[in-house]
């Protein structure tokens, strides 16, 4: 066995010796990873697991797309604080009879998306599994302090905003747990989300963005964290949460209310944050221009003990079946 | 679930509030751990895993134990290097069957040693499984770059020496293994092995010492890690490898070579490393001075191309049956 992990290290080792390293690193090899953080800047790190029959099935999920994911929904933490990567850690856990192939092949769909976004492997624990795949992946970076937006930044009178559209992610796991075929783009979403990199470079660097974090066990319940870490209340307008054709026309297939994935289906990746009033429409041309789309404005902070989901004007109480992590 | 690991966050943050973050720490609650690594230092990280059935069976460790080896182990890596530890992140799966009560003694084994040691919790990810448990920790430290001692420091000629017996992890893991009444030392050295913290921040201070390493997978193998690391070779008299009185007594009563426990056993989690010949017995009699217990020198560091294990002075091929990681 252990002969086994020093030869998946070693494939790992000549895969990942494209990305360069942070600076003065050494690693792979020593019982330790060690290396400079930037002068003057916080330490940031975020971890996050992923099991499968919990969190993936291989019978849905693809080696590459369960690597591109892996790496991905970490990276999605990190960019909702504001964080420069400077590397990552990778501990798996592989049960005896998973092909060699699988190991391969999950390995390139990791380095996809570290080559994509310069993340170098800077450690990690490769062991046997008894019973199941358990991958967990701890992404470090850095930032000045001022980018650092905190879930507890929101102020009375922001107004609320996400960087892209909720529901595709649920959809697409909805489509995949019923074996509807089509609907390529809506699985594409479960199966390999895109973290908000960019646009987190974008909003960390304007001071009129107060509060931020990724939506990923949906907005009904996300959207609540951040206004109780802020000790404050908020009023969404459920017709502004923005929403893509693919969803329209899937949940009108499947006669499901779109709102049920786009409020509580979660794992979308994409931000959440609150800005400023007097300046949030200048923040969004300059969106726009950046990335020829929208910044959605969805509501606004208020008052601690008010939390509002209006429907046509009308507070409703949304309850929807919940449906993340499939058991 | 979600609402099982809300809770179970709850009592984590609460158990471990006793224990301060670094310099400007903020975590648990965003989507990140946020904190200042010592300006002029370098971030040291390692990060291991334990996996049921595979590192640890129930049968044998109480949850106590294993919270306490969980965190162990990683600050023995950290040791290796002569890092200071900053804190640590949780990476927690259990099957949905787990009692609450195996919950609360895990997190208490797991708090009795980040006290013991002063690691703060800065955060991690707490998630269901369908089948056995798994931990992965990572543990974040610091050291000024002075400090860090590779494992391809080695010269020729150096002295090679472990900081603590070796074989009472592999011998307790026999006897647990057999079912063996009596030997509680052996088997607590085997459930909850002390990392040389104390023993590191002595050695690390240490021009001298040039490489530094701890001993998890057995003499037999971890030498000739460092040894290549280094680019050399070695000399071991197998007399001089420090046993404990219980190993002798135990390996007598189950007529087994005490060696193949001190040699192959593996998770001992003392300190191996070098340093310079001319001032090693000031370096021992300081060690003696400040632990009332010997320096061990095994022998010496020798051209790459030489592997010697000595035994009555005649080179030996240690063969014995790996027992390591019990399947």
């Amino acid at each position: 066995m252990a002969d086994l992990e020093s030869k998946r290290i070693q494939k790992l080792k000549e895969l990942f010796a494209a990305i360069p390293g942070p600076n003065n690193f050494n690693g792979i090899g020593d019982d330790t990873a060690n290396f400079s953080t930037p002068p003057n800047e916080l330490t940031i790190v975020t971890t996050d697991s992923l099991v499968e029959g919990v969190h993936f099935r291989r019978e849905w999920s693809s080696p590459q797309d369960l690597g591109y994911k892996s790496l991905a929904v970490n990276l999605s933490d990190l960019a909702a604080e504001g964080g420069k990567p400077l590397g990552f850690f990778l501990n798996l856990s592989l049960p005896p009879e998973t092909p060699e192939d699988w190991f391969t092949e999950y390995i390139h769909g990791l380095f996809s998306i570290a080559k994509e976004f310069q993340i170098p492997l800077l450690g990690g624990d490769l062991t046997g599994s008894k019973n199941g795949i358990f991958i967990s992946i701890t992404v470090q970076g850095s930032a000045p302090r001022e980018w650092i937006k905190p879930r507890s930044g929101a102020k009375e009178k922001d107004l609320i905003f996400v960087s892209g559209r909720l529901g595709d992610s649920a959809a697409g796991l909805n489509a995949l747990s019923k074996n509807h075929s089509g609907f390529e783009d809506l699985k594409n979403a479960h199966l390999r989300p895109r973290p908000h990199m960019a646009e987190s470079e974008f909003l960390r660097e304007r001071s009129n963005v107060h509060s931020l974090m990724d939506v990923s066990d949906g907005l009904l319940l996300d959207l609540p964290k951040l206004a109780d870490e802020s000790q404050k209340g908020f009023r969404v307008y459920l017709e502004k949460i923005p929403q893509s054709l693919s969803l329209l026309e899937y949940t009108k297939t499947i006669e499901v209310d779109p709102w049920q994935f786009s409020l509580v289906g979660g794992e979308d990746y994409v931000l959440l944050g609150t800005c400023d009033e007097p300046t949030a429409y200048e923040l969004q041309r300059d969106f726009h221009k950046r990335f020829t789309r929208p910044l959605y404005f969805l509501g606004e902070i208020m008052p601690a003990s008010i939390q509002y989901w209006l429907k046509n004007k009308e507070p409703i109480t949304p309850s929807y079946p919940s449906f993340k992590h499939f058991k």
